[in-house]
C-alpha cells in the first residue's frame, strides 16, 4: 500500500465498495485450508490429519455425493446431440433420457445448444419450469416471469442493482444471513437493515422484530426497499410455517416492500412435521395476485438433492413488477446475453424430473431418496454430537444443509483471540482446522447477536466419515475448553 | 409511471444507473424482430419474408454453424463420466476425446464435475490455459493469473467494479465500441472517455487521438483509470498492427493506465496480411514484465471458429496487479463462487485443441478451416455488396464477425426519422427489418462520429443464404434511397 507502488492500481485507489464487501464462506479460514492442503500433498504426514474436509460450503459433490444419473444423461446428450439418433446410444443412455434430450433440443431455436439464448433463457425450458412451479404450488406460473441465471447469485445481484440507489436505500436481511446478501448490498452501495432470527425459538422469524428494525431504519432516514427471507434458512436450517409466511407476506404488502424469497433449499427438508411452501403459493392462497405483492423467488440447481453446484443453473421468478420495470430487468439481463445453456437445461430438469412410468423413474427416485434420507441422518447425528459438546447448543437442521451451533467461549479464549487480533469464533475455527482438517465458517461471517459466537458446518461429509468427524470435533473441543478454561 | 402505481417499485424509484445503461445489441430493433417472428409463426405469409435473420449479434450457431465435434464429445463425456469406461463409448466417441475427458476428470478434485470449483476455476484447467497462452505468445503465463468467468462479460464487469469509484473515474473506450463497455461503465457509475477510431484509415487507433481525449478528460477533473482496446475490433473488424500495439502499451505505461484488452476475436482473422498479437506478448517483447504494465486480457469461448456462445465460458488473464489488489479480485470472484464447469472445460479445450497425431486432429482441422474460410468468403461478399450500395462505404472485416458500414442519409430521411422521434440509423434499420427480415443494429448503439450513421451487420448467415440477403438488402436500399431522395 506504499505510495511508491509500481502499480497504478492499489488498495488505496480501488472502489471502496469492493474493499468493504466480505464473503467469509471463502474467506480467511478457507484460504488457510487450501494452504494446508497443498502442504499435506507436499509433505504427507505433516499434520494430525490426512485430508481437508470442506464443511464451509454447501457443495455436496465435492464431498463425494454422486450426481443424479438421469440429469447427467440428458445434459451429455444435449451437449453432443449428434449421437442422439445413433443405435449405440441406446446401449449407454436410458430411453427417457434420450427422449427428453430430443424434446429439449427441439425446443431450442435451430437446435443450437451452443447459441446464446433469449436473455431470459430458452422459452421452451421456461415453459417447463413454469409448469413445474404450477404443479408445486397449485397456482399458475408465467414463463415470461422466469429469468434464468448462472446459479442464484447473479439473480440476487440483479435485484440489488435494481433497487439500491445509494447508501440511503436499505434491504432488510436476516441475521444470521448467507453472506451473498451482505456482500451484494455492499457492492451496490446500499444499507443492510438487520433483523435478528430468534435462536431460542429455533431461529424464529418474528414480525415484531421486523417492525422494530424497519421503524428504526426509517427513523434514520433509510428507505427500506425489500425484505430478504431465506427459507429453508441458511445458515440456520429452519423451515418457516405457513402461518409465519402469511404474516411476512402481509408485512411486505402493508409496508410496500419487495419480498426477496431465497428458496434454493426447497427440496431440502428433513423433518416430517415441516413442509416447504413457496412464498408465491402462500401469497396466492391469501388472494394476492400479480398486482398485489411484489415478489421475487430465487431457485438454483446447486442445492436440492442433486447439488449440481458446478453447473451454475438457476432462475428467478419475478412477479408484481410494472411492465416498465420488467423492461429494465430484461435490459440488464441482456447486457450479459444469457445464462449458460447446460445450467438452463438442468434447471428445467430439476423442475420436471422423471415421472411415474418413465424408464428412469424408479432409479431416479431411489437416488433421490438415498441422498435426502442420508442427509437427514447426517444432520441428526451431527446435531446430537454438537449438542453434547460443553457450552455448545445447536438448533435442529429442519432443512437446508447446515448446522449453526452457538459456542459459549471463556474469557480466556476471547482474550487469546484478541491477542491474535481476530474474532473469537474465527480463532476457534482456525484452531479446529489446524487440529482436525475440518473447515467450518465462523459465525461472524453470517452475523450474530453481539457477544454470541457460532460457526456454520455443512451436513455434507460422506456418511461413513461422520463418526470420525464427530470424534475429532469432540476431542478438539474438549482440549480447547480445557486449554482456555477461565 | 403514475404515482398511483400499485407497485412499490417504479421506473421513478429504481437505480438511475440501471435506467441510464443501454444495450442496443438486444435493444428496440431486436424486440421488434422477436415480435415479427411470433407474427410470422401465427400468420405465415403476412410479411414479405418467411424468416427473421438475426445479424444483430455474434451468435454463429444460432445461424446454423455446427459445433466442433471434438469439443462437444469431451463436454458430453465430462457431463456423464459414468460412461467413460464403458465399451460402447468407443463406438460413439473418438479415442482422443475419451482420453482428454479422462484427463480433465482426473484434474477435478474428487472427479466432481458437479462441484463448485476454486473461485478462479479448476487449477488443472488453468494450467492448460496458461500453457496454451505460452504456446501462443512465446512468453510464460501463470495459471494463478487466470480467472475463469461465464463468458467475457462478467470479467469486464469485475474490472469496471474494481476501478470505478464514482462518476469522476473515467475509462477510455473506442468509439465505435461494443456496448457492453458503455453499459458496464454506466452500471458502475463511471465516465466513458471516448476516443474515436479513424474510419478513413480502416478504423485506425491513433495515439494522438488517445492523448487528446485523455488530456481533455483530465482537464475536466476525470481520473482516467484504464484504456479499453478491442482487437480484432468490434464492431469495426480492424486488426491492429504490432507497431500500433507497442505504441498503445507505451501510452498506458507512461500514463499509468490499466490496459483492458478485449481479445475475444483472436482466432477470427480473415486477411493474409494481418495477424493477431496478444497485448501480453507485445508488452513482454518490449521488455515489460509483470511489474511494468497492468494488463487484463479477456478471452471467451463464444467467439473464435467454434462460436460456443451458449456455453458461457471465458477467462481473464490478470497481470501487473499488486498482491493486495489481486486478493480483492479474488474476493469478488468468490462471492459468485465460480463460473460454470462446462464453460471452464471448453475454455481449456479452446486453448489446447487436438494436436498433430491425435485421432481427431484431421477432422478437427477440417471443421475449423471450413468455418474460418467460409467466414472470410462471407465477409468479402457482404463487404463488396454493401460497398456497391448508393451512399454507403464499408471498411474491410479484417477480423471479428462484423461489418460496420457508413450510410449517408438524405435530409428527407433524417427528417422522416425525426418525425418518428427516432435516430436516422434506427429508422433505417427498422425499415430494413420490416422489408427483409434482416436484423442489424443501428450505429448509434455503438457510438459514431456525430452526424454520421452506420449499422452493424454480422457476417454469420449461412453461406447459401448470402446471395438472397445481398439481393434483398440491395433492393431495400434502392427503394429507401428513392423514397427519401432530397
Amino acid at each position: 500500500m506504499a505510495s511508491d507502488s509500481p502499480f497504478p492500481v492499489t488498495a488505496r485507489n480501488i472502489n471502496p465498495k469492493v474493499l468493504k464487501c466480505e464473503y467469509a464462506v471463502r474467506g480467511e479460514v478457507v484460504t488457510l485450508a487450501q494452504n494446508l492442503q497443498k502442504d499435506l500433498k507436499a509433505n504427507p504426514g505433516s499434520h494430525p490429519f490426512d485430508e481437508i474436509l470442506y464443511c464451509n460450503i454447501g457443495n455436496p459433490q465435492s464431498l463425494g455425493q454422486p450426481p443424479i444419473t438421469f440429469f447427467r444423461e440428458v445434459l451429455a446428450l444435449c451437449d453432443h446431440p449428434a449421437i442422439l439418433d445413433k443405435s449405440e446410444t441406446h446401449g449407454l443412455f436410458s430411453a427417457d433420457a434420450i427422449e427428453r434430450a430430443w424434446q429439449i433440443v427441439e425446443q431450442i431455436p435451430g437446435r443450437a445448444t451452443g447459441a446464446y439464448s433469449h436473455s431470459q433463457g430458452i422459452k421452451g425450458l421456461r415453459d417447463t419450469i413454469a409448469a413445474g412451479i404450477q404443479e408445486r404450488d397449485g397456482f399458475p406460473a408465467n414463463p415470461d416471469d422466469i429469468f434464468m441465471t448462472d446459479g442464484a447469485s447473479p439473480a440476487v445481484h440483479n435485484m440489488m442493482q435494481l433497487l439500491i440507489r445509494s447508501e440511503n436505500d436499505g434491504i432488510l436481511c436476516p441475521i444470521p444471513q448467507y453472506p451473498l446478501y451482505s456482500a451484494s448490498i455492499d457492492l451496490h452501495g446500499g444499507f443492510l437493515v438487520p433483523y435478528y432470527l430468534d435462536e431460542a425459538t429455533g431461529w424464529g422469524l418474528e414480525i415484531p422484530e421486523l417492525k422494530k428494525q424497519l421503524e428504526a431504519a426509517k427513523s434514520k432516514g433509510i428507505n427500506v426497499r425489500a425484505l430478504v427471507v431465506i427459507n429453508p434458512g441458511n445458515p440456520t436450517g429452519q423451515v418457516l410455517s405457513e402461518e409465519n409466511q402469511r404474516d411476512i407476506v402481509e408485512f411486505c404488502k402493508r409496508e410496500g416492500l419487495v419480498l426477496l424469497a431465497d428458496e434454493v433449499y426447497q427440496e431440502n427438508v428433513y423433518v416430517p412435521d415441516k413442509k416447504f411452501h413457496s412464498f408465491k403459493k402462500v401469497s396466492r392462497s391469501m388472494g394476492y395476485g400479480e398486482n398485489d405483492i411484489t415478489l421475487v423467488s430465487f431457485q438454483s440447481v446447486s442445492k436440492g438433492y442433486h447439488g449440481e453446484c458446478g453447473k451454475r443453473g438457476g432462475y428467478m421468478e419475478v412477479t408484481g413488477f410494472s411492465a416498465e420495470v420488467r423492461e429494465q430487468i430484461y435490459k440488464v439481463a441482456s447486457v450479459n446475453l444469457c445464462s449458460n445453456i447446460s445450467g438452463q437445461i438442468l434447471a428445467s430438469l430439476v423442475m420436471s424430473p422423471p415421472k411415474v412410468g418413465d424408464e428412469s423413474y424408479e432409479s431416479f427416485m431411489a437416488e433421490k431418496e438415498n441422498i435426502l434420507s442420508s442427509l437427514a441422518r447426517r444432520a441428526k447425528t451431527l446435531e446430537d454430537a454438537i449438542n453434547k459438546l460443553e457450552g455448545v447448543t445447536c438448533n435442529k437442521a429442519e432443512g437446508a444443509m447446515y448446522l449453526f451451533p452457538q459456542i459459549r467461549l471463556s474469557q480466556k479464549a476471547i482474550k487469546a483471540a484478541g491477542d491474535e487480533n481476530t474474532a473469537p469464533d474465527n480463532f476457534y475455527c482456525k484452531r479446529l482446522l489446524n487440529a482436525t482438517g475440518v473447515v467450518v465458517v465462523p459465525g461472524s461471517g453470517f452475523g450474530q447477536v453481539p457477544g454470541t459466537w457460532h460457526f456454520r458446518c455443512t451436513i455434507l461429509p460422506p456418511e461413513e466419515k461422520i463418526p470420525a468427524i464427530v470424534s475429532r470435533l469432540t476431542e478438539f473441543h474438549e482440549n480447547f475448553m480445557n486449554e482456555f478454561r477461565d
